[in-house]
Parts: structure tokens; sequence; C-alpha cells
């Protein structure tokens, strides 16, 4: 699949990282198309690089592994035709005030709806921002049972994200559906819960399992 | 243990039996003197009912079992004596504007942080506010690991929690210590996400657990 990803960081070269090993044509956005950072990874593990706009061009599927706060002016830039299955990622953690963070998205919605408001035309699923970035890709790192939350209003769309999901090597079951777009802001709020347990637990390597 | 316990709801409920249960001596505060469900929850189990000053009198230990967005009046009303011990497992949630519920206290604060900061004198300790109200004092309900989470800032207060919740029959290794009160912000934060798993699950017998 022709996918772009935009965002530099780990979690944005983390995911990049293992479609590009699953086979998939990956290409990282960034802001500035001369980035030495996606330069540099794209030059490191065979995919391209570019702005958010070429990052997003002919992609069945863009992910957003921008940092919350910015994915809006990052989706603008990258302007994904109608239709792409837009896979958001991202926490909106302000940092500013010390540890624990806040959000900058207030209760009552999502960088996940924002996105699709912004972004009609496209299908906005939002997933795996509840855990960390080698533990999206790599879910054999948690032992046990644990999961992955998939919301969207598009049924096709969170299809073709499970699809990916389980070549991420999770579990058919591990793949929980919560519903419509608006889960994401449990999902998303979920990550102030999870700041707090990676205190406790001491590393990043854990991940949430709904027992019942 | 002298226990008051402030609140009629289900969560109070729950709490108020198992403890009578448990050989503790509870008294069930509401806010009006008079309330049928405190009057009718005391003469059902052998326990006391009151106003919220009437539970809190004499008591070792206060849980807040009240509505998180009103629990700053009701702990007010109890009045709590210097070195209390408050078990805050209230939430905030505000349903006004229908499903997901947002929270009345905003990013950075907690109802157990405006409850230490309101008094003092008293050892506020969140617990229990993120899961159902039968799952807190009957774990055994869901199967498998799943934990229960502490924040405080007192280790004594957060030592007599501890102690209660294995009484309810809470293993060891299942109560999950997560710091400070500060960490009431991501644990206020988890019922955001509770509630969209809830939808998921189709029931509210179930847990989390931290699988790492």
């Amino acid at each position: 699949m022709k996918i772009g990803v935009l965002g530099t960081g780990s979690v944005g070269q983390a995911l990049a990282t293992r479609l590009v090993e699953l086979g998939h044509d990956v290409t990282m956005g960034a802001r500035d198309p001369a980035n030495p950072v996606a330069a540099g990874w794209a030059a490191a593990h065979g995919g391209g690089a570019g702005d958010f706009a070429a990052a997003a061009r002919d992609a069945e599927l863009v992910v957003n592994a921008t940092a919350g706060s910015h994915s809006t002016e990052a989706l603008a830039q990258a302007a994904p035709a109608d239709g792409t299955v837009v896979l958001d990622v991202s926490n909106a953690l302000d940092h500013s005030a010390g540890f624990p963070p806040v959000l900058t998205v207030p209760y009552g919605d999502s960088v996940a709806e924002r996105l699709q408001r912004a972004h009609p035309g496209t299908r906005v699923v939002k997933a795996l921002n509840t855990m960390n970035g080698d533990v999206m890709v790599h879910p054999e790192l948690v032992p046990g049972p644990h999961e992955v939350f998939v919301a969207g209003d598009d049924e096709a769309a969170k299809a073709t994200v499970t699809a990916l999901l389980r070549q991420f090597g999770w579990p058919e079951a591990a793949v929980l559906d919560v519903g419509g777009l608006t889960a994401a802001r449990g999902l998303e709020a979920a990550v102030l819960f999870w700041v707090t347990l990676r205190m406790a637990v001491g590393h990043n390597r854990f991940n949430l399992h709904v027992a019942r």
C-alpha cells in the first residue's frame, strides 16, 4: 500500500520503519521538505522523504504521527485527497507546565474529530495512541493479552487499519473496536492515565488489557 | 474502624455494605439528614445514617462517594477532622451534553486535589474511581489479573486504604501505587476512557490490567 507518514519523531519513525519492513511504499513527511531526519530515515530504510504534501500525495493511507497540538496544521499542509484513510495516532500533550501534562484539546473534542471536520472527504480512524511507539508496531514486546483500540465513523477505513494492525502482529482478539470517532475523546484522555502509569511502572513497554 | 461514607448512590451503597460485612462501624451520610435511601440502607445493613457531618463525626476514614462535581460542597458539610483519611472514589462526570460525557474539573486539577486543598489537615487518597462499584468491593467478579490504582501524598493514609482494599479481596500485587495526589488527574481522566470501553465491552464488570 502507498502510505504517507506525517511526523519524524520516534512514533513516526517506528511506524514508517515497520511499514517498510512489511513491504509498503512509505514516504515520511515533515513540515520542511529538507528536514534531515526524514531524509536520513529514507536513506536508511529505503522509503521516500519530503514535505507533508509529498508524503500524502497519492497515498491510500496517511498516518498522522505529528504532535497532536500541531496536527491540524500538518494535515492542512498534507491536504490528503478525498477517500484517503487518515490513521491518527497522535496525542495533544502539553508539557509546558511540568508533570503531569495536560491536553491542548478541550473536553468534548479530540484531535481525530478536528482532523475529520477539517477534511470531511477523508476517513479518519483513531488508533494506537494509547501506547508507546515500539509497542504499537511490536505488540509482542508486552507479555500476555493487551489491546489496541480503534475508533472511526467509516467501517471500511477501520477494516483497512485493522488489517495493518494485524500485520504489525496484533492478534485478532486484541483489536477492540470502540465505536465511532467520538470515542477518540476517551482514547485521547487515556494518555493522561498512561503517563501516570508510566511513572509507576518505570518503563514504556507496557500496555492496557481490558480484563472482562 | 469507624468509617463515614458520603453518598447514597450505587457506589456509596456498594462500599458501605461491604464495609459493614467486613465488621466496620459505618455511617452513610447524605446532604439531607432525613434522606430515605441512607435510612433504608442503615435499617437493612445495620449501619448508621445521617447527614454528611454525622457520617464524618469521629470517623477515622471518610469515603467520598458523592458525584465529583458536588464533592467539594459535600466534604465542606462533612467537615472531617484533621488527620482523617479521606478516600476519594469520585468522578466529576457531566452527562448534560450526552455521550460521551466530559469532566467538570479542568485539566491540571482533580477532585481529589480540590478536596485536599479545601481540607489541608486531612489526608486524601484517590483510589477505586477507575471501575464499577461492584468490582471495587468484589474484584473477583473480573477474571484474571487487573488492578486498583492508589494516589496520595501521605504514605500512612495510603497504607490504611491499601489495607481496606486487601480486605475487599484485592491481591497485594493488584494494588498499584501511582504516586502523589497529582496522579489523581490521570486516574480521573481514565474514567473518560472507561466509559468508552464500557460501550465496546457491553457491560460494567470489567477492569484494566497493566500488562508489562
